[in-house]
Order: C-alpha cells, then sequence, then structure tokens
C-alpha cells in the first residue's frame, strides 16, 4: 500500500506560530518531489483567509499552495494534486462539505491508490480515519454521515486533553466521552493525539511524532500511554 | 399554550448530590396533582442503574418514577405520562433512541398539545430544543437528523463554559464554538445555560432560576449575561 500519511493534533501549539511545532515533520513528509500543495480550507468559514494563512506557511517551507475553494472544479484539483493538506476547524462542517462536493471517494483513492501524501491537523486529521464520532467539535451542521475518508482503520481524538483532578466542571472528561464511545458496539479503536504529537503513516508503518505522549483506547481495555517514537503499525491492521 | 418545562443544565453540581441543586424546582414544578414520573434512560449505556438512581431521587421528593425502558410499549407508555423526565449522558445517543422508538414527535404532541410537564437535564435539556446542535457531546453515534424535540424555538448549550484566560490548550472554547454555529444560516439563538441554571417555561413566560448568569448568544450580535429571575419570554417568539 502507497499509503502516505501525516497526522498532526493541532495546527498550532500555545505561544507559537502556525504548524511551527510540527514544520521539520512537514519538509520530510513532503520533500523535494512535491511543489505543490492543495490545500483544503472547509472546516473554517473564511476560506480566503485561511488560505492565505495556510498559504504564508507553506511558501516558508518552499511549496506552492492551491486552495481547492479557487478552483472552479474541486474533483478535479484532487485529481491532479501533488499533495493534499486539509486544515482543522469545525469537523462537521468540514466532513459536510466533502460530501457536497464529492470529495471523500476521490481522495480516499488518490492517496490509497496513487500514493498522494496527505497531511491533516486537527478535523483535517479526524476526517482522515474511519468516522468523525471522536471529534471534540460541536455538531453545527449535519453531514450525510459520520463515516470519514478511511485513510487508516481506527479512529482519532486531535486535542486529546487529560482530566484535570482540580476541575469543578462537571461535564464528562475526555476519557469518559471515549469510554462511551467504545460503549458502542463494533467501534474501533481510538488514538488520543495531545497537542504537539503527530502520526507519520507510510504503507503498513505509524510511528508517533512530536514531543507528546499518545493515549490509546483499545475497546475493552485501560487505556496506554506512549512516547514519541511508539511504533503504532498494529493499529493499521484491521483488527485492532 | 400549555407547555410547562423545567429544563437544567446539568444533574449534578460539583460536591452535591443527584439533582441535588435543583431539588426544590423539581416540587414546585410537578407539584402534587402529578404523582408519577416517566423517566426516559436513553442518553447513558446502563439503564438499569440510571433509572435507580433518579427513581431513588424522586421518591425522596415524592414522585414515584417509571423508566421508558421497562416498558413493553414506549410511545404508550408517552402517551400515558402524567409528567416526562429525561436525564443527561450522551446526546446523541439520546436522539437516535428518541428517533429509533418513534418517541420524538410523541413527546412533542403531549407536552405541546396536551400540557404534559416536561423536565430535561443536560442531554435531556438539548433535545427539547431546536436541535441539538450545540450540545458539548461527542458524536458516538449518528442520529437520522440533529433536529429535536422542538419545545421552543432556540438551542440551549447546557453546562456552559466560560473561557479560562490561564488555558494553554489551544482547542475551541465553548464561545468560539457557538459563534461557528451562527457563522451557518438561519440558526437559532443560543441559550449558555452554566452549571446551576435552570430555565422554567410556563407558557409563553420563560425564567431564568438557579444560583448562575446564564450568557445569551443572538446571532450577529454580541453575547449578553443575564442573571437568576431574567425574563427570557421574548426568546419564545419563533422571530429570535
Amino acid at each position: 500500500m502507497k499509503r502516505r500519511l501525516l497526522l498532526v493534533s493541532n495546527s498550532t501549539l500555545h505561544g507559537e506560530g502556525y504548524l511551527q511545532h510540527c514544520q521539520q515533520h512537514i519538509r520530510d513528509f513532503f520533500g523535494e518531489k512535491v511543489t505543490r500543495i492543495l490545500f483544503i480550507p472547509y472546516a473554517l468559514h473564511d476560506r480566503d483567509a485561511y488560505a492565505k494563512t495556510a498559504r504564508q506557511k507553506f511558501q516558508s517551507l518552499g511549496y506552492e499552495l492551491d486552495s481547492i475553494h479557487e478552483a472552479p472544479n474541486p474533483v478535479d484539483a484532487v485529481r491532479k494534486a501533488q499533495g493534499i493538506f486539509i486544515g482543522g476547524g469545525n469537523t462537521f462542517r468540514l466532513l459536510k462539505t466533502l460530501y457536497d462536493h464529492n470529495l471523500v471517494s476521490e481522495i480516499k483513492k488518490r492517496v490509497l491508490e496513487d500514493g498522494v501524501p496527505y497531511m491533516g491537523s486537527s478535523a483535517g486529521t479526524n476526517v482522515s480515519t474511519v468516522s468523525i464520532c471522536t471529534t471534540n467539535d460541536m455538531p453545527i451542521v449535519c453531514p450525510p454521515t459520520l463515516t470519514a475518508i478511511g485513510l487508516v482503520p481506527f479512529n482519532i481524538n486531535p486535542h486529546y486533553l487529560d482530566t484535570d483532578p482540580n476541575s469543578r466542571h462537571m461535564g464528562e472528561t475526555r476519557e469518559q466521552r471515549i469510554m462511551q464511545y467504545h460503549e458502542e458496539p463494533d467501534t474501533p479503536s481510538v488514538l488520543g493525539l495531545r497537542e504537539g504529537s503527530v502520526l507519520l503513516v507510510e504503507g503498513n508503518k505509524a510511528t508517533l511524532l512530536g514531543t507528546t505522549n499518545a493515549c490509546l483506547f483499545i475497546r475493552g481495555k485501560p487505556a496506554t500511554q506512549h512516547e514519541p517514537g511508539a511504533d503504532f503499525s498494529f493499529l493499521l491492521t484491521d483488527t485492532n
């Protein structure tokens, strides 16, 4: 399988610039063969402003950036893309717009069959997995389904947040929410990527990059912690 | 309109017992004519345990409690109910199960036409509004639509949480999430009920009860703060 994915938990770390924390991983990932990146800004309302921010960052890293919202035909833009980057924002809005433009199956085909490198950040990471059932976002719009692009056979929870023992707020903790997901039948494993974490997938190999530990939830088992460098290739088998 | 609603932000305040913070409001709301409450536990996985917790509390307040998951015919149980209480948990699971059992239109009819008193807590409050688009919950299952029972023409965000200025977490704040909702067309006002807040609706009158201020988001306007006792009747007109 030609699959190459760079799945980032969050675009911006506190006190840093946009995509600063993972910029070396971005360079390593897209390398020198890719010269233009197709950017998908659908997760945010102001697509022009979003494309401008992303373009500035990618130009500083040596890549030209085309935003799909400026393309006359979005499906055609995906068919011609050398590399794809889907940015963060609202995951429901993002997935709905991908379906509205018939892009879900097209992106899947390009990445899995043609080996086009795919980078996602936050919502862009959520939509690369089995479903958006483990997003943190508010369901501000209703996509036709929660099933996502399915580039990997597990789910990710980006911006994973540890329980604050001093909190007096009584909403569910992140861990409780993921446990509730696993109360439902046939739900896949969930990798909680803390801010600062990145998952690199190359073919059937998956490796944790970045500066923070990841928290893995396998249905029916206690959650486990994993340090940067951890090999998550076992999550890429369909039976995890 | 006969509508009578008691919409509670959260069942349990930090350090207190189940429904303790609003128990006097519950007594005042159901009064002495109602002797049995129909409880809907669908938002949690363990319905037996949930019904036991709710039954103990309501018995201590002088009411018998029937849980709908023990009824041979859920629609029939709603048709016969003197009063309804939908408890909190996962809002997506709750709404999906209400649709699975054909209860959405039946509850609406009973409450709006027959004047059956309706109490909701957290997820049970979310489903009483226009839609669950302003829930905080994880979309662990996919309901057929996000449109909810529609007992009021606005949305509520329960467990409303103020932005923590010291947080280094980069996920969207609650205010940002509701603002993103209002970037979408034709979205109704959103009443953010902090933990400890309760909204009482009687016919065309709505009043804030409880111990905390509520935060109101009207599309295109800055958010406003409202103290307990505030009159929110203007939200009950369809054109808010």
